[in-house]
């Protein structure tokens, strides 16, 4: 059987920020579907249905922000092929300041932020880049919001080549370091940052570095979040 | 005060063979030294000289062996400068099977295993590596062996580079995953090689794979071991 589905998103996320705004798209379009059909697909078949959403909007079909907006919490892509996601209990006991520049990387986003990476590098930058991500993921998984905090901001591979792209970058993440956030680095392909930060701290620290970038004469704007314990829901 | 002290090491590690002999010496003479002048280091601090020891052994300072040898269990490095070491609890009923071909790399062996490394690897190829040490990581944290197993098979950098050095490697390792083998892959900078195993399989697997290499007139020497709780001690 053929159906035609006429569908109005309706979304806070603003796009081309480096927040994820096409996944969520894409996980909520496909998830409406299947519960108006009477959910004819499993929740994994799902990933890989949204997977083509984001072929449309971003021009390949990678499931890094579906997969978490599927399911909540924080995702880890153990298996492309087949495709097999772990997922992890939500951080708790923090929140995450996300700051966004109001600049414009390009029309292709996300294209000029995939080109900017580096082709290769060095075996020992892959070394020191697996260390940050162990400590990230011991630090998820022993509940530790330092170590968390050093895995996110001890990025040597793709933080250094997009920050590029993002005005004053480092002072913003060294501002951030000094006022208490556990960890500091580029959300998605940018241009927006988040911090990692103890609760109760995202005004604070939300106004020094939006000031940063005013007197750099950018103006930006930030929002305060929560690690979701939830995936996509029907709400009404 | 200068002391001199002469000290006989006896072990049953056979050196040579990558499974971090130099490092076991090292930490075990560090300990011994520190035990007998009434233990005026505390433990980390015998990390820095036992890695001393390794320098003299090995030509490089490296800390991966002796930091298991001194703790047990298996050991992550969190960070070199500081030296800081996270202590993860040993693989319980698992068994694990060391299989050592007689053969010699050369005088140098760690060094040539060392420069037969690439010197730089594709990104996607990082992602790749990242991806399976992040299996390894979650496995030994959630106590699953298969996923474990996965992470220790996905070595997508240093195994094919030192596969070249061992016979039949990629023979062992299909044999071994077929047989029940969780994971497999080359122990520190071989020749030996390793394989995760159900527990009570490992004269069963050792046998097929010792036979491999005897086919192809290739002698060899396995032996059955479990993941320690305890690192270094005093035994009389």
């Amino acid at each position: 059987e053929n159906f035609k589905i006429k569908m109005n998103i309706i979304k806070e996320i603003p796009p081309r920020r480096g927040l994820g705004s096409s996944g969520a798209s894409s996980i909520a379009g496909a998830y409406a579907v299947n519960y108006i059909l009477g959910n004819p697909l499993k929740l994994e078949e799902l990933l890989e249905c949204a997977m083509e959403g984001e072929k449309i909007a971003c021009g390949s079909p990678h499931v890094d922000n579906i997969a978490p907006a599927l399911l909540g919490g924080i995702t880890f892509i153990s298996s492309f092929n087949p495709l097999r996601i772990i997922r992890l209990e939500p951080i708790k006991n923090a929140e995450i300041l996300v700051l966004s520049p109001k600049i414009e990387i390009g029309i292709e986003k996300t294209k000029i932020a995939r080109e900017i990476l580096p082709k290769e590098i060095m075996l020992r930058t892959m070394v020191d880049q697996i260390q940050s991500f162990g400590n990230l993921i011991i630090g998820l998984m022993k509940r530790d919001l330092n170590l968390i905090g050093l895995g996110i901001s001890g990025d040597h591979v793709i933080e250094p080549a997009r920050a590029k792209l993002i005005p004053k970058f480092y002072d913003l993440k060294n501002k951030a370091l000094e006022n208490g956030a556990y960890g500091f680095s580029i959300s998605g392909a940018g241009p927006s940052v988040f911090a990692l930060i103890p609760k109760g701290e995202g005004k604070r620290i939300g106004e020094i570095l939006s000031s940063i970038l005013k007197e750099n004469g950018i103006l930006s704007e930030y929002s305060i979040h929560e690690n979701s314990e939830d995936g996509v829901k029907i709400v009404s």
